[in-house]
């Protein structure tokens, strides 16, 4: 599982690596195959609340799906480019 | 990290925990304390989408906040009832 991989994958050291980041994890477990995926439709609109708060180009957005039987996993690895500092 | 415990304490033998669950998990790693706590307005945002696709009670979700210097994790696990099948 890839959970916090994420951010452990950060070098403390480096002030050029200095960023933001922001992980969203959905899973889904459904107990029978017939209840309709919501699940891509459903990113789309949480990703559209994130841009309301962060400025997110698509290259910033890195998107893993993994399904294992009744789970789904979405995955949404997002690195935001640091403000720059105040005077 | 609670990640996906949500789902391990599942019994896969009993019909009567037979549940549909959703596990929603944000983390946010800010650099800098001065970046504004977006998170909690966010979570409200995210679950009022959720809502668009699933009914979803206040007694249903369980949310857990999670705080480790720089990083920031919230979590919410969501328990769905079943749908009535159909006949």
């Amino acid at each position: 599982m890839k959970f916090l991989d994420f951010f452990r994958s950060l070098n403390p050291g480096s002030a050029a690596t200095a960023k933001e980041r922001l992980q969203i994890i959905i899973a889904h477990e459904r107990r029978r195959v017939q209840t309709p995926n919501y699940l891509p439709l459903m990113q789309r609109e949480i990703l559209a609340v994130v841009r309301k708060y962060v400025p997110i180009s698509e290259d910033q957005i890195k998107l893993n799906i993994d399904r294992r039987g009744e789970l789904e996993v979405l995955e949404l690895n997002i690195s935001l480019t640091e403000p720059p500092l105040e005077p």
